[in-house]
């Protein structure tokens, strides 16, 4: 059961797609209190547990830490962060009172669960729309929510192979050195992606000419081998004269606006740019038709990137900082000023000053950005899916974003931004993956490897032995990082056998996947979800990965295994390729064995999997099923055939397989 | 058996205590190659594990990534670092092959430890001495490069009580008050240590006169309570006229100079500062006198801060920069741009090229600081200590260091610098005490809590239940973070229960740390120096403290305990202040619960541990002791019984007791 309540005037974000009439009073399992902003508080019981917020740090369990819906591009993700490039609003509190609450405000919510004071659980937000969501367990109560905030989108088949991307490519050659370098290792790879090198001087909607002189044609070789380009798109468009994009948006007025009415310029990437104002429809409609000369050229998928959005500096607060330097010319600088000067540079990116100097024009009138500061890579990729859907409707097109807001999962997925080669962010994407599902994003996976900072050979095949599972599964660095394509390394037989992993299990992922997303449920559920024990409640490197597995990847460096718990009778599957071995585990405690080579997953008693043989692209897979099972007597499956491409309207696509016990 | 190769005209590092000829050739063990840099290259076998490298990041086992030999102050300590504050160039290659070897050089040392290759280790130096050591096991070997680098620090007995600091306690009152908080939650304190506040304008060898009226009568007071008041020492010198310590020092030419031979003006906390040249012998006899002012108000104990050396800013390049800033007003910033600006400001603090710009007066000449970076903190914290000696030399001190060099474990302690409030840096702190150990470093601890950043009661908790073994035990942040003195929680009972783990145990942590100094031993173990299994050989989150115990402390945030794997049958110690539960378990894998209120560890078959009642602080303990014991028969047990004052110049001081098995 939903109820609504409704704090000030909040801004519509376009979260929920069910309309529920307010109710009056507080939400009675909070004392709210009304001052500049609104605070929500309850107790919190000794063995109370709190679930959510999707693209966040820490645990699965978020208790014991503060944390804020702020869209931040920062990519030094450590533990002490309170928001990374995601707002996701949602908690499920799990104990003596179960309940779930989701705070729907574009601006900065904090949530203090279990921080300040372990037995506390405290929310502040701006206007909002608060809602209330109750139900049997909290299984039942996710499903409420999904079924309010609308279906999770579903990419095409084809995204659920193997993409390889890394900020640094150039030019067709080093695509082709790419593709060639998985080819020749014997290496699958379905995907490769554009980072902003593709463009001309970093212009949206361009291509260098002199280093992709036929994108179109590259596109097209490429498909022919299985093998999908995915550009890049940033938010922010170059203010040059002479640029198209620029100039039509200016005559226009679709851009953000200062408070005197002109662009507010901002830099990125290009320099000096301006941020189109996806929050009004219009804007948004003509944001989204600039997608097409890309999609002329054969481009079915693109990642949306630097819209939290990203700010490396206003234009204002560069000069005067700059001005402002030269007072301290010659003085002796102690703690405060020093710590000033420097803080006054390093304080130009993302400023929260500079957040509260343009606007949007919205349906609602003028807002100030701040007020809707989460929406807009939201609405950046919803400007691309609308487009997409008016241009192609028969198809399925591959679309995600780094900043998102609960909503925007019914248009694309989501990666979870810049983590770096850290063995701990194995562990953090594991972590996020049952949050993120529970606020509807389900296509979603972090950059395998490490974004930042030099990956090794076994990080990165431990990282991909956690990566087969995640429906996004890409590789991906940053520039002067350390090259990390598979096929730089010594042992490819490793990197085969994991890589094959992928494609075998592909169709369990896939009808797995669909599933949840026709029906508001979660691909990946903590232990704690499903068994009631107190061990499972405190297991946070383990995941029921759909309803037939559960995973416990390996992530510490030189280590020779890991400890498993088992709430149940269940059987270790270790696979390589397209080969297994089984063995029945007893309930309860196991240390095993993992080598570097191989991926370990758990098959439930009474489930099934359906597995293929690997390919080298999702598209040459041959269709035939085999199936995994620990079952005693015939047990039907649901699998998701079609044909990968078109939109799934609904749950035709499922057909129940029974399989019998072998 | 060791053996020294000298490369080039290495500096003297006063690492060594031992007098050895140099052989000709190299070490059969590496090929070398001799370009810019020396490069010591040589295979690792599959199983081979490399430890050492004393304060660094990542595993015990150091395989699979890269680390410099360059003190840096950086208090981001994430795995992706490759340098702290401390160079320590020992490491043991275990396996196929075991061998020690000692890379003696005062600037930069590059390892690469499996990182590129993991197969494959490289080592590349500036001129040195390069010692290879050999011996029948790893132990065998440790202990040959103990006796080569000199008997390790021991400090008086009172520095193995708790401490309290805090950057940011500005007054008396400030101090009073912590003294107060903790006696009044019934929580006992040995220490109190002053951070940069104390003094006059961050001057060293100064007291604010205003906030700290009295600070002899302070000492005094606070002594007969049983508390010492520990203030720190920054390395560089205010240089402003009128302040002697300065003016004396440029006099004398007792300053690092530049090229022309002024001193050379860095940025530290006063702002314009002047570098004491420690590696002077002069300079440094009269650096170390200047403590006197100090030492006559009473005090007993001194940390040394700043001292690799940190650099904030040279006056030359911040004028430089400034300057510079402004040829970029009005432009358009992309990327390369924007990162240059930027980068030219942050780029500031600790920049490589200043430590080319100042050089030192050695016995060996003047000498460039790059060549001699890594000593710096080393020989700044020796004038303190030959001081000490001269001062008082029949009574210890309590002094430790951030930065430090092999051979400083003769005169001080480290604590392991600016960690954070993260649960991984629990873990960090476990990995790196037996690193340390290794290289001579055994009174050293990190800041119990996290310097940086945030801390929760939880977090804190669980902390000091690692904190209560390590030798320095001290609770430490930084300004502006969260409180975390220990009465500012909730839940007092356990922290009394955690803190009196300590007074318990310090029978057996004094004696088995005095013994492992005068022996040339380690006090914290990896199980892959006792034990010969496999498994033992990966356990990275478990140690052996002393000889008769095996600590395994939690590290999760909202975990209800974790699992331990016993090499053999051990007896589970439950303890609560000063009482226990005791629980015989099998050797194999457990998973036990531990409360956030208790203290777990295991006792060793045939082995006893003395343990005491707790007390307020060191001095107010009865001197009764108990036993703990897991013995069929009589069992002899070395304990160290001084005054806790005295300097210990033999083994006098260890006394053989018989314990009966009961």
């Amino acid at each position: 059961m939903i109820k609504k309540y409704v704090y000030g005037s909040p801004v519509k974000t376009g979260a929920t797609v069910m309309e529920i009439a307010a109710e009056g009073g507080d939400p009675a399992v909070f004392a709210v209190e009304r001052g500049e902003r609104y605070s929500f508080s309850c107790a919190l019981g000794e063995k109370d547990r709190v679930y959510g917020l999707g693209e966040q740090v820490r645990g699965i369990n978020k208790r014991g830490w503060k944390y804020e819906g702020w869209n931040t591009d920062d990519p030094i993700i450590t533990e002490g962060r309170t928001a990374l490039y995601a707002s996701h609003n949602f908690i499920v509190v799990c104990g003596a009172r179960t309940f779930g609450v989701f705070f729907d405000c574009a601006g900065r919510v904090q949530f203090d669960i279990g921080y300040t004071r372990r037995d506390a659980l405290s929310v502040t937000t701006e206007d909002a729309d608060v809602y209330l969501i109750e139900g049997e367990d909290i299984n039942a109560i996710i499903h409420e929510f999904r079924t309010l905030i609308g279906r999770s989108y579903i990419p095409p088949r084809w995204a659920f192979g193997y993409g390889q991307s890394r900020w640094g490519y150039q030019s067709e050659e080093d695509i082709m050195e790419v593709v060639e370098g998985y080819a020749n290792s014997d290496l699958p790879l379905d995907m490769i992606y554009l980072d902003i090198d593709y463009m001309e001087r970093f212009k949206d909607f361009t291509v260098d000419r002199t280093r992709f002189p036929d994108l179109k044609g590259l596109a097209a070789r490429l498909k022919a081998r299985g093998i999908r380009l995915v550009p890049i798109i940033d938010a922010a468009v170059k203010a040059e004269p002479g640029y198209s994009v620029f100039e039509e948006g200016v005559a226009r007025g679709y851009f953000c606006k200062d408070a005197a009415g002109d662009p507010f310029i901002v830099g990125v990437w290009p320099g000096d740019s301006a941020l189109p104002d996806v929050l009004n429809e219009d804007a948004r409609r003509w944001f989204g038709e600039q997608y097409r000369v890309l999609l002329d050229s054969g481009i079915e998928g693109f990642w949306n990137d630097m819209n939290e959005p990203t700010i490396f500096y206003s234009r204002r607060r560069l000069e005067h900082t700059i001005d402002n330097a030269s007072s301290w010319q010659g003085k002796s600088l102690a703690l405060g000023d020093y710590n000033r000067l420097i803080a006054s540079f390093t304080g130009l990116q993302n400023n929260p000053l500079d957040y509260k100097e343009f606007y949007h024009e919205t349906e609602q009138g003028r807002i100030v950005h701040e007020r809707v500061h989460n929406l807009y890579g939201y609405y950046m990729t919803r400007s691309a899916a609308e487009y997409f859907e008016e241009y192609a409707p028969e198809k399925r097109f591959l679309l995600f974003s780094r900043s998102s807001y609960i909503g925007m999962h019914r248009y694309g997925g989501v990666w979870t931004g810049d983590n770096a080669s850290w063995w701990s962010h194995i562990l953090l994407n594991l972590k996020m993956l049952p949050s993120l599902n529970m606020c509807g994003f389900l296509y979603c996976g972090a950059d395998l490897g490490g974004f930042g900072g030099d990956t090794t050979e076994e990080l990165l095949l431990r990282w991909l032995a956690l990566g087969v599972f995640t429906p996004l599964m890409r590789n991906h660095a940053t520039n002067g990082s350390r090259l990390q394509e598979c096929y730089r390394f010594t042992d490819m037989q490793a990197f085969r056998n994991v890589l094959g992993v992928r494609y075998t299990i592909l169709p369990y992922l896939y009808s797995e996947f669909v599933r949840c997303a026709l029906r508001g449920e979660m691909l990946f559920r903590p232990l704690a979800f499903v068994y009631d024990d107190e061990r499972s409640a405190h297991v946070e490197d383990q995941l029921l990965f759909g309803d037939s597995v559960m995973i416990a990847p390996v992530y510490e460096e030189n280590a020779m295994g890991r400890y498993v718990y088992l709430p149940e009778e269940m059987k270790l599957i270790r696979m390589k390729g397209g080969s297994y071995t089984e063995e029945i585990l007893s309930c309860g405690d196991h240390f095993i064995e993992v080598p570097v080579d191989e991926v370990v997953f758990f098959l439930r008693p009474g489930k099934v999997m359906p597995i293929a043989a690997p390919a080298d692209c999702v598209e040459r897979m041959d269709g035939a099923l085999r199936w995994l099972q620990f079952i005693q007597q015939p047990t039907a499956y649901e699998l998701c055939e079609d044909d990968g491409i078109s939109p799934i309207r609904g749950e035709e696509c499922l057909r129940r397989v029974v399989v019998e016990p072998q």
